[in-house]
């Protein structure tokens, strides 16, 4: 089968490595194009290559970056593109490549409130995707948006879908510990983050509860329908490289007992794990029984097969009472919370034959 | 006025320097001898100093530290014993010291759960202080122990004692964001806690809930009555040196709104402000308005006069709805949650004449 | 006697926050300008402030920061300038200041080349000062410029001076670990430096050499003269607050041994001494016997009377060989290495009757 | 071919681990025991694995550890023995297992002063394997042991040995930037290095200096001659997980130019390289010509193919004068430095027909 032409914009941020890295001989697309603003064209990916954690294939090592010219990119074939844009530019962008036909996966905000525009996580929301058959009417040649959730959001939608659907949860308090990738670059100061935690990321908490909201609602007769669920989050900046924690608080009389919960996180499945989708963890939550885990350090690259690492939410110190649950939930911010959330994305699409 | 003659135990760990620095040339206590262990027997304080953000005082700096042996502090006559040492040794020293006559305020939670014991926060509870006449009747000579809360609840409780009494709060979440030094000397392995969080503190989780309960309850009729309050906190340590933040959530209907809550706590002022003690911060819980504070770099600190710094509990980033109530706290956790809660004990007992 | 009315530039950054603390209340002068640029005016200093390590005094938190207009300085009379501002925009205004009469002390390395400006140290090179004689002449209004050195330099030329002095040493291999506020803000990301090491900063190196070879040097006939000095360096950016390590190395035949090169370190005293100036350390510098100091945590801020804290360099693990010699030196980066450079320089100058 | 039998012992430990890693589906060896302390026994490895750069495989997950039972290992047919065992105790079991009639490849530094034991780098001295030659005859059952060096002075050897050979260098200066993972677990206190460096490793400098000089010497007429060669380091330990960085300092007169010295070091190889060891890097050094590598974060894991990661030294920063060298070297400590060091050796061994 022929792979599909795929363009990634964004690709000197860690967002844009990040998709160089899991669209790598990739079963369904091909990178013909990595591309970034001025400042960065004409580098190769090993000039510019910033994650530390993962070894840049030699075969990318040598890819040069080139500018962002929309119009290149439908002459060239271009099908789907993948954006790890920022904000503030990936709105005129994306819509740009929605308009001359392309499939555009993204990971900025900016078209994630649009009324006809999913925040997909394919474990969650699937069905959502048959919305962009409306913005394909109103699109000149037929292409579409689809988003990725925000980073912090997209950890806990999760971990918390199971639940909602066992045990009609459905009011959450939660307390994050967000990693300082989740700022792009250059990002936080050190200055700022050395022996001290910031209590405040800008909108954070805002779209904690108004994405959750639309991710784990329905789409209905062409509309977007917000789930009750109610998402009371504290966000910090911590001064951890990669991976968000998030302290979970569920407050409910008749909490059903640490076995319950345990067995329906761990028992998860979905449409991914179905469809074999090439970068989909076999298990969408792993829970670990261990009285000191989930950690950052140790445990944001969870996933497999090797395709999936980092595609897993791990679950851990879940305790229960008659009336109260607690949790800690982990989820590595840029890949399940940002390119492999798009990476997934774009394999549903794939497979389910909206491409 | 004589000073009271007064001893350090512990002197060469983080809590017994945050006593030595408090207790220097203090208008109640005189203090005749550090104590500590073999190790550091024979050292100067200068030697041993381990704080880096107070100026070791040059009066202090030449003093040596002599072995804990409590005859001998007996026969010297001293009164008062302040004790910084870990729980595993502190349970029988305490003991031995209250049976000699000495009256012990310490840093332990070996005595916390005693029930004629107290753990006093003079804002919240200076009424529980009654308990030691139970005390002194039970011992050898009349002595008796007075003990400081954990440091994570010291700070919690302070600001929660305000709003419990205006509108009847009594359930809450907690994430905590604990700082290093609150694992004491070695405490936790550099490689653990770097670019990483630690999801878990041994038996935090549960003393946060029953001293709670303890030190805002009630003390009648010669007995402690817990508070029907209920603390379900998650417990973390991370990369930072000191300061205590917590992100605390009510829920209830009929929230009060946002500026009542910042004007309760703000007002808030008890009987070491009435009395105007040495340690005792103007304004036991400052009220930061800025959208990013409090930070444990920044404002661990806080508290006037000189003598109070790091005494206030810093709360900010007040937000409120309908049915629910989200902040931060901060506790400097050695100094109002540590070595500084027991000097306010001292020299509450002293001016009610309990010493 | 009259206090000089002073003005602090580039108050906003963390080399403006030093001036303010250290020369609030000062026996010389007194601040009557807080200057910074636009984003900053109108805002106070508690406001704006960034300092960890020492608490902003209640007198300082309330003062508004203006914008900097030089003619409004001149109009009111502020006959001393001390400023903090980026090398970018400090040529000019410093210059302007100069011009109209004003005595300008400043941290930037702007003017530091001009064959008619010294970089001071009051402690090496105090005769250098009488250069500003020339600058007078040139000004139009008989103002001047006088810098202080990079920060690196700085405390590497107050140790090496009684060495050189003493035992003719010349050639010297020097690897910094230089701290995070040596960048100002926003400085260097928060993800290249947790758990990494820079190995570059640009011109640092090359600056350590020239500055040095100039501040060691002399003045005569109108002119400075080079030291034969070569200060061969390798400069890193470590994950530090404050204070620059340095591991100094020299080699040379018959090198003294390890009491004497003591013996002259712990000795050296000069003409800051002498006058005892506000902020002179008693000892520039101090040497540790300790097998692990100096350690940027705990000794930074050496030196005393209070008044001059950061201001002692700090020496340690001093070793010796018949050829070679070896030891670790540790210099405040934005005291003595900044601000407190400066204001050490306008004591000298107010003194020797030059202001 | 059949494989060898292995055994690790101390495999509990972050050296243990980075065997573990290293030989599993190795060419040449097979593990059949993994051993270690009292209180690891009956773990699995997926209980106890710490290093968050790599993958634990899922075949390696399940293994348990058992104790350290010299006879066991010696009944069960176990030629080839890791020990990754702390120096306290690796001096009597190493010997144990040699005279056991097992190769032994240590980690620890017990018996690199033996004088008929090798401390092996297989680039530099090779020729030194055929010390074990003397070893057999003294030995009960013809085992021999043969040492990896320290993980200071393995990066500098390396680094250092082409350019001795080439340009007759031998006095050195050396300032070390050292990682977190070399001082093992716990290793150093979180509170001693957050915004901190420590001047001080002990014995680290000494052991630079002679088995630098073991190393980089002859093997004649069965007894080790040392190398005239000096190195005078002074050595920190820094907020880094993994990879020693270190600032190389070289004087005399007419040193050659940088393109000399990048030739040369690029240009090395040596038998590991001829012989295409499994674990041997293609070029056991890499220059950098970036202005800023290497950095811990980005180049410690070095080397290809995919098994020599962390094998290869990265040198960056070279700069001359006349009569001057300085470049910046990093080495990963715990492999090529550490386990992966004695991998080499054992892989050496094997091909060149000594096991």
């Amino acid at each position: 089968m022929t792979k599909r032409k795929a363009a990634i914009l964004g690709s000197s941020g860690m967002i844009g490595q990040r998709f160089a890295h899991m669209l790598h001989d990739h079963p369904y697309f091909e990178v013909v194009a990595h591309c970034a603003s001025d400042r960065s064209r004409g580098k190769t990916l090993a000039e510019i290559w910033k994650l530390s954690d993962i070894e840049l294939n030699p075969e990318l090592a040598g890819q040069t970056i080139r500018g962002t010219a929309v119009e290149d990119l439908a002459r060239e074939g271009v099908e789907v593109v993948f954006s790890g844009l920022p904000s503030g530019v990936a709105g005129d962008v994306e819509h740009g490549c929605a308009e001359e036909g392309m499939a555009v996966f993204s990971n900025a905000s900016s078209h994630r409130t649009d009324p006809d525009t999913p925040i997909l996580i394919p474990e969650i929301n699937h069905q959502h995707l048959s919305s962009v058959e409306i913005q394909r009417k109103r699109r000149k040649k037929a292409g579409f948006i689809v988003t990725n959730a925000n980073c912090s959001v997209t950890g806990l939608a999760v971990g918390l879908k199971p639940l909602i659907d066992a045990f009609g949860l459905h009011q959450f308090n939660v307390a994050t510990y967000q990693a300082l990738s989740g700022a792009g670059y250059p990002g936080v100061p050190s200055v700022d983050t050395l022996s001290n935690i910031l209590p405040h990321i800008v909108n954070e908490e805002e779209k904690m509860n108004s994405e959750g909201r639309k991710i784990l609602g329905g789409f209905e007769q062409g509309q977007f329908v917000d789930s009750p669920v109610n998402i009371l989050a504290s966000c910090t900046r911590v001064n951890v490289r990669d991976g968000h924690l998030e302290a979970v608080f569920a407050n409910k009389p008749d909490m059903p007992d640490k076995e319950s919960i345990v067995s329906v996180l761990d028992g998860f499945s979905s449409r991914p794990q179905e469809l074999s989708l090439p970068s989909a963890p076999e298990k969408p939550v792993i829970v670990r029984p261990e009285p000191d885990r989930p950690q950052p350090l140790l445990d944001s690259l969870a996933g497999s097969p090797k395709r999936a690492r980092g595609m897993a939410v791990t679950v851990g110190r879940i305790r229960t009472s008659a009336d109260s649950l607690r949790f800690f939930l982990l989820v590595h911010n840029t890949i399940r919370g940002g390119a492999g959330g798009s990476v997934l994305n774009a394999e549903l699409a794939h497979r389910e034959g909206v491409l």
